[in-house]
């Protein structure tokens, strides 16, 4: 997605240690602007899959999840990485590694809201090893639930955690692949 | 709001400990739909305003301030609540209590984002006691930038929160203000 791309040259920022921070725009500010588009490009791209829900991960997978679940005119849900006094009830549960927070946690989703009847899209703002969605893909299949398949704001393709999980058949669109970025010039190259 | 109010009285649930469950289509699954009509709502509320930001906290006030940054035709800044690896720089940061998980939190806002030529509005998706939005202000006020007012989908009025924000002078306007619940009955009475 070209809007994308020129966005990411332009706000993107390099730093050591594989970080590409795009805070700016998508995953602390928020450009609601830039992630409606994604939203219309993602429900684009799915059209006619007869997707019921979206699933996402908080708390950065929240605002791409919004839009693309508006686009498709059908409700969010979004995984939680801790339990709350507020979740009753029983509910889906997987692990997740973060690269980001350097640890091992839970998601969960509510039985109530997903099951057998849904078709699904799941959603975030980041791909890079592919372990939240390994997480996410884990829910949908606990839940009996039809894979559609993932839309993503930003792939880092080097990492591999994309072609991993389409190498397993699924459907995996993301707005931009990085396929690999220079942290001395601060370049960013993008999978053509 | 006569949508919001009416879709509490269908879905939502009332359980002890004050606690108003409404992850059916606010804060674990949303109706983008509903939340996108709060956003134009919010919008409407404060046009001439002049807002620049709208800001917020992670996770569950991520979706309301989407549509409502979407409406108003500026970014979304959401507070986060823990440091991560990916924050660099200096940031604004206060300190919340939280009801809900029972324990006290930092939370942060990067100085790249928020500054004294913003005019903002804050948006949350719940206020009780207001201390996530006391903290939300506190940040404001460290930034410099004049704050226009709070845009809330549930206010639980009972608890006193929004009327101390409103008794100093600040404007909190309420997509719906619960006034009592009753856990055994699970009647929900709104403010008039």
């Amino acid at each position: 997605m070209q809007l994308l791309e020129e966005r990411i040259l332009k706000d993107g920022k390099v730093f050591a240690g594989n970080v590409l921070k795009v805070d700016s725009f998508l995953n602390h500010q928020i450009d609601v602007g830039l992630l409606d588009a994604m939203g219309a490009e993602i429900s684009r791209l799915f059209a006619g899959a007869g997707i019921t829900k979206v699933l996402t991960i908080e708390a950065s997978g929240i605002a791409v999840g919004c839009f693309a679940a508006r686009r498709l005119e059908c409700p969010l849900l979004f995984a939680k990485k801790t339990k709350t006094l507020n979740i009753k009830g029983e509910v889906y549960t997987s692990k997740v590694e973060s690269f980001t927070h350097q640890c091992t946690y839970d998601i969960i989703a509510s039985k109530d809201f997903l099951n057998e009847n849904d078709t699904v899209l799941i959603v975030d703002d980041f791909l890079a090893k592919g372990n939240a969605l390994i997480g996410l893909i884990d829910i949908v299949r606990q839940s009996g639930a039809k894979l559609a398949g993932c839309a993503i704001a930003i792939e880092k393709g080097y990492q591999g955690g994309g072609d991993k999980l389409r190498t397993q058949g699924i459907r995996v669109e993301s707005m931009a692949i990085v396929e690999s970025m220079d942290e001395q010039t601060g370049s960013v190259t993008f999978r053509r």
